[in-house]
């Protein structure tokens, strides 16, 4: 079940993807997946981001191949960062070149969208708290990260999360496809199932820390591949059994 | 002017503290400070959070001894780093001693509260995007912070960003002692004027990134001194002008 959230005729509903329409639900994504009779064609309405976190829970370096990339040692446990609610961005819009970077680049990621309250959660019991999942752009300014140190600020500039099109309840973990297209081009190419720390393992870790809310969201990591972006560029985050996240750099 | 939330008779309600007395606010103090009729003696209410911050940015290294008991360089930008709203603590709760930490530290702060949206705000206009001030305490897992390199973790746990115990609108931010205090004896001993980046810089640093929102709190940095709490001390964080936040430790 592909569970969206939209805008449509000046209003916001929730409603779940049947085809080349959306049914409207009878109340919000989080509280109810009931449909109702209601179908909208979907290019008639605009997508939102599927939910609105409280904070993106991101785990740094969970791919072998991308931690070698940016001659980073690969953790002994996730490396978590947060990017702030103030990222979020929709799909189809516009990512915004800051001026402070000269290093923007993308980064494709599977995103957990949390269901319920969630805190000290064990692996085994993590599909309770999970509502679905959906794809991520942790859009990334390379220079800024490199040089503090710390990666919150390079990674926290409004529109630095994009995250949709909307939450897939049901995906085959054990072998999805994950890709980066930037105007096309292949940039980033993987599957789910090479995640160093799996999805349940990450929620145990997680939530032995923090309390995540319903909405909330986990940035799983990116594959190598990672590579910069310039004002005008399109980029997409597909994976597999999910759907397509896409968006444009703009100044 | 000191703005404080707090609970009254199974009520959450705004005021205005006046000597030892609460003045009930028409509204929530993010929306009006018009003060209302009804006076509630102090020693009646449980003080909450003064704000629910959609995130609290915090800044490292901002006192310079403290970065040199801690064996880091100094930034030569504001280092900063998110605390997510998972984390607040009202004055007087206790902060929670994780299994996950040996090593589990007070930092004292002065905590700027933003009362209106900020984006790119140049230094000499932020004042006008500042309700006011409090104490905070950035609780740490020192052990963790230095392990992951990247602080999220070790300063992300529930209860580890205590602040309070109310919003002081107007405080000499030229001359303002800052003391912690752990079990009575003083731990820290600086003053507000020592910050290596001031308020006013912090502001358009930060809004160069990223949006504020009403709520939202910036920790400006703890000064030298920091050190390791136990199960059932008392820590107490004091700012001259403003007051005291003071929290216990518990499991």
């Amino acid at each position: 079940m592909k569970l969206a959230r939209f805008w449509w005729k000046k209003q916001e509903y929730c409603g779940i993807v049947e085809g080349d329409s959306m049914r409207i639900l009878k109340g919000d994504l989080l509280d109810t997946q009931e449909a109702g009779e209601q179908l909208v064609p979907l290019n008639e309405v605009a997508l939102l981001p599927p939910t609105y976190p409280t904070k993106a829970v991101c785990i740094g370096l969970n791919y072998r191949a991308h931690a070698m990339e940016l001659k980073y040692d690969l953790p002994d446990e996730p490396l978590m960062f947060i990017k702030p609610s103030s990222c979020v961005l929709p799909p189809n819009e516009g990512i915004v070149y800051p001026p402070l970077t000269e290093n923007l680049h993308y980064e494709g990621e599977l995103a957990v969208v949390i269901g319920s309250v969630a805190k000290n959660v064990k692996a085994e019991d993590a599909s309770s708290v999970i509502l679905g999942y959906t794809c991520a752009n942790d859009v990334t300014a390379r220079d800024i990260q490199k040089k503090d140190v710390q990666w919150t600020r390079g990674k926290s500039f409004d529109t630095f999360l994009p995250f949709g099109p909307w939450i897939e309840t049901d995906i085959d973990l054990d072998d999805a496809r994950i890709v980066t297209m930037l105007n096309g081009e292949i940039k980033q190419d993987s599957n789910i199932n090479d995640l160093i720390f799996k999805v349940p393992e990450l929620i145990e870790k997680i939530t032995a820390v923090m309390t995540l809310y319903p909405g909330d969201i986990i940035l799983t990591g990116t594959p190598s591949g990672v590579g910069p972006m310039q004002v005008g560029d399109k980029v997409m985050v597909a994976i597999e059994g999910i759907g397509e996240l896409a968006n444009t750099v703009k100044r």
